[in-house]
């Protein structure tokens, strides 16, 4: 079966225009509106932006009004419908796209949306900045692949849509996965409670164009913190001793975040991601912060990096007479893919073009919050997965010379079509 | 003698209004629109803005021009003259003063200008909060009172040019002191090449109002350092072990930079005034930077504190195998204040209304870079001092809470203008 | 089957005297001789005695003569036969027990008899301190079982040399488990080269008394490396800049070896184990070490802890201006436990009294220098397996309150015997 | 006025058996011994022998019995009657002697006796090396002259004794002065309650030969602590998790023990300078000490470094889990030598062979527990001074190859003996 040839040109052009302006969490103004636009001309019939797709107060890891009002112009000013964009206000990003068509299962996909808040490659050597269509901001990039996955939803869309079943389709576009911060605010939306089948797609992890993973596993759960030292500043020169120094305190939470203890039980990880502190050479720093986050293999080992960074992170403030505050961001479980979707998958990747390797199962290794979303489904009897369409990827996840290779964009709309297909068909 | 007591309410309206508006390091657009305004009020012989009043290579710590720009907006939107802000394009802010009566000593006072990177206070019991003056911008802040340094530079300018005197009279308003980015600039414009007598002035230095030293010594001499670690991004989830990490090099670095053994010869000082790095939870921080500074007692002490923080950056970075920049910013010397500038100041506080109590010395145990200017016009056989004019300050030098007495303002009006008309008197 | 109820008595005297006398690496002279004295009092065909049993220059980690010596006196002190400890002389602890009898296959058991470097409880709780076989010697306890090891290896040789058989059985006794230090001279002494099935036994590793795990796998592969840092000492009062501190080296490197990235690939470890530095409070310190190990999952894993500890140590003894050594001490790599040898041993546990559960596999988590072993028989083509006997014990391996339940020595006496017995009569 | 050219030889021979036998604080006993047996032979009116110089109480930092126990046997070893052994028991060492001849002033000499805890080196270049008279344990060597100390002590005696005069003189043989652990001791034995003048005598400090400074001051108060971590022990590779570091801790302490912010108000100083942990490599250390101690250049300046370091420590050992105690050791306040007493050295030494350049004051920029004499004497209405004998030394204080110009000890026994003899005959 292959359902999308004719839409090659089409996911490219998309895929590109994505591409050239990502979104970071809860920022996804053009994009969310560019999903619209796409949605309205493919035609379904229920369509939820912002508000409706989500629950308004689950969504973490929201920033400021001001920035928000900051990309929301960006968004306009790159032809994005004001009128949606107003819809979003106050960061409410994200849509939910319904097709029915008659008594049948309720099948789900999600894909999620937003781009990383770091600069992109200008070299030569990478695709996007030879080909034009690099990130126009130098604040963010798809660095993860999600224009891709975004893509690949309208496409699945546009192909179930052209095509005969009985039931009902959703795909649900996710903000704010990165900052693992959106997927409670869809899980919670009531878009969700009807859905017998769910799946979800990322793109690369390490596997090749031609290479489709049935069933991700190995999720590590995840929790982020957001940390802040308070200490009093002073002049640097004349007063050294009045100060109580934030940047001290916070470089040695740093040192000992990183040195937490390996768990007998599995994976760990913490990371100190983004930092700073003070204000100018000639003044002790009397403010500093971490945003960082803890992972491990399950829940437990999540909760255990997450007591040790909290004890460490107080044990660093006291160390040098500041205040703390540590507060819980966005975090997600980990979670299984069920042998019944991977069983949808891997049949349905049997058939596709291009598909060269399929492997039943393998482990991610990181986090992601579609496993709020998958324990959900599964929590009220539902069926849930995650697959992976491999890419060519030159440069690793989250780095500046992240990309995907393109022919992988028909590949995962095949190969999802079809698992789709086989499951609003349900058991034979 | 007291010549300024009719000026008291132009000089508490000039203060507060620079206080609201105050400028970083060669941003100081408004702040120097506004003393050219004053000083063509007055009536100066010569005035040089900008490019003509520094040498423009000389400039250290000069921002991007992205940042200048937008600064140079927000004076004009604060009703700036837009053609004395162009006048000051690229960071070219500051201006020297001239009065020329003829034959006679040509005598020099200098005052800086520029703001603190820092927020101010919005507690009831802050002044300026209560008293509506308090900084406009939460990214700036009078803290080291540099808006009476202008204050003060203007009403001296006024007084002495009421009067009767013979020689030549100068006053620079210099920019970029914070950063000790603006002395070496001023040093070197050529407008101290005939100047016999250079006073320099500050305010509080925890003397109380009443109380003046008339000569600082005790300068330590500083310098700047701006590192820059880069490593390697990475998934924090998926491929830790991938990253070179940029922010446990800085962390490492910081640990170890306030570790500089202290020195057995005398007093040093190290401050990484400014951290920061990453760019997202999830991503292994490839880049982070330290903005800091080193001092000592004597410049041998200074470079002792600068030669162990560049190796302990240097091994820093090693341990994290990642690369590292360090670059040299803003520096001043040590220096002391000349005997014979030092009478003349005692001498005109003796005689000043308000004055209590007079210090012939004291050590200012902080760094300025008045002492290019003053080491300049030692070196040409001329004479150069430092004086402090007290003032309560309810908060330490660089701290939210800093303020000045007012009643100081006149008082120092009065006190430099007493020495500065016995300078150009000269030796009797 | 079982084979050992009348030893009960001797096994447990002869543990507690093993318990009481506790030997780190290559210090085992008290031990030996012991084993000796009951190796002739059993009879075997041949008795390798230190030098005979290894190959002495493949001994990683020998202590220096003095310290040898000092622990050679203290054994002959508690009674061990002088000219025994003379031919131990240098560190040639450890011993080689055969018994020939005709032809047939040849199998080994391997058993370790190191005690640790750490004091051990002595609260009334613990039942080695309540019953009077308490270590005697405050810098050394058995606090992970090899006391019952070599208890276990010599009950299985008298139970063998008891019963009929055709073939050849050796019992090695290893010295420097602990360091990780005996096994690759054992492996090389030629003792392997003729054996078919070896065997290697722990107790304990959290199986309770009742449970045998018959093959053992996920050994981490393991380093040791000692590191020694120099700088120069200096009066800490007089001349604190004059010196270059071995100890911030030191503490710079700790804190940033238990930093090392986790991998994405499996389980790695790091631990300064034992450090230390300085002579004096007013001294800067001169001098510092680090004893320490890397691990991993893979021997791969534990070269990428490698890589980065000696990078980190390297930078932390630049950023301290220090110079450093690393040396490689004992390494293991890692290995798995043949199906064939699980086989044996979940066989003969199902006929054992006592034993209430069988676990086929089961991951050990840590470190073993049987690995050495095990690889050396199994590159000839021999098969070879490591087994758990389960017992309870209070507190967890390597601390002061670990003690053995000795209901476990019967039950793994009869376990290997009966696994032993099947590899001698050799596939049906 | 020359007292003492016929006793060089008697001098050098002395010192150097002192230098091969350097003993640390508590355990001179061969030093005692051999000074009590040169004031039995010169003969003195009254002897003082450990527990009868000293308040007993009021020594700090005594090890414990065994290791005092092992340098008495050492002593007695090297020739030291088992007599006056016996009366040291317990640590008691130090010596008063005595010489009263009729009414006059009380003046005292007080000298310090005991080695530092380091090796001497044994480089050619190094004169004790090559001469013969290297320490001969490597456990212990005079680093810091105080064999040159004892020396001129007791030259001092034996020219006093030779010579007429009227009053009381006592020289004062001080143990444990780098310990900081007997200058209380000494002060409270009731010795000095009659002193009129009391003198203490350096040498070296980096003044050479034939430079002598009549008065020393600026010495920072001190005061030593030591600090115990206690975490949990685990085996590094099977739970790694389960440990809490102590040594982990202890690093974390010495990073920001260093990083102990400088104080503007002067001098500080801060030096970990013993510290260890742990017992072997593959267990995570349960147990790390640091032996350290904090200076100011005044009283109030080294509390603040105390108030700083305990709470590093605390929160170093709250960052990992641990408990912590922390000992005050030792310690001793600023002071400031007499004008009169200054005068009595200065004095003195313009008369004496081989003085080429007299100082009347320097600082010491060190700490020395002299000054808790010396403010006993001062709080009774007496004179204090301290004064410092040059010689060429080279290396630094403390470093392994310091050493001592023995012309010194010649000009030292004049300087300090004409200081003497002026103080009897009392002010004229």
């Amino acid at each position: 079966m292959s359902v999308g040839t004719e839409y090659y040109d089409w996911l490219v052009a998309l895929r590109r225009d994505l591409h050239r302006r990502p979104e970071p969490a809860w920022r996804e103004f053009y994009t969310t509106a560019r999903i619209v636009e796409e949605l309205e001309d493919i035609g379904v019939d229920e369509l939820y932006v912002g508000p409706d797709a989500l629950d308004s107060d689950a969504r973490l890891s929201v920033p400021g009004e001001k920035t928000l009002q900051r990309w929301a112009d960006r968004a306009i000013e790159a032809g994005a419908d004001p009128d949606l964009i107003d819809r979003m206000a106050g960061g409410h990003t994200g849509a939910v796209a319904v097709l029915s068509r008659g008594e049948g299962p309720t099948v789900a996909l999600r894909v999620d949306i937003d781009g990383l808040p770091r600069e992109e490659s200008a070299s030569a050597d990478h695709l996007p900045a030879a080909e034009g269509f690099r990130s126009e901001n130098p604040e963010a990039m798809h660095a993860c692949g999600h224009d891709a996955h975004a893509t690949i939803g309208l496409g699945v869309l546009r192909a179930v849509a052209d095509s005969g079943f009985e039931g009902t389709f959703k795909v649900l576009f996710q903000p704010a996965e990165e900052q693992v911060g959106g997927g409670k605010a869809m899980a919670e939306s009531g878009h969700l409670d009807d859905v017998d089948t769910l799946l979800a797609a990322h793109v690369g992890l390490d596997h090749p164009t031609g290479e489709v993973v049935a069933g991700i596993d190995g999720f590590l759960a995840v929790r982020h913190l957001n940390v802040r030292f308070s200490g009093d500043g002073a002049h640097a020169g004349g007063h050294p001793n009045r100060g109580r120094n934030a940047v001290q305190a916070m470089a040695t939470a740093v040192q000992n975040l990183y040195g937490i203890p390996r768990h007998q039980d599995g994976a760990t990880r913490v990371n100190a991601g983004r930092v700073g502190g003070g204000t100018a050479s000639n003044i002790i720093p009397e403010d500093a912060f971490i945003e960082g986050e803890v992972r491990g293999e399950t829940t437990e080992l999540m909760e255990y990096m997450w007591d040790e960074a909290t004890r460490v992170v107080e044990g660093a403030a006291k160390t040098h007479d500041c205040t703390v505050t540590i507060e819980r961001d966005g975090e997600a479980p980990s979670a299984k893919s069920d042998a019944a979707a991977v069983d949808l998958v891997a049949d349905a990747a049997a058939t596709v073009d291009g598909v060269e390797t399929i492997r039943r199962r393998d482990d991610l290794g990181g986090s992601e919050d579609a496993t709020v979303l998958m324990r959900r489904v599964q929590q009220q009897g539902g069926t849930a997965g995650y697959l992976c369409i491999g890419t060519d990827h030159p440069g690793g996840h989250h780095t500046a010379s992240f990309d995907v290779d393109e022919r992988s964009l028909q590949i995962g709309v095949d190969v999802v079509t079809g698992a789709v297909h086989s499951a609003l068909r349900g058991p034979e």
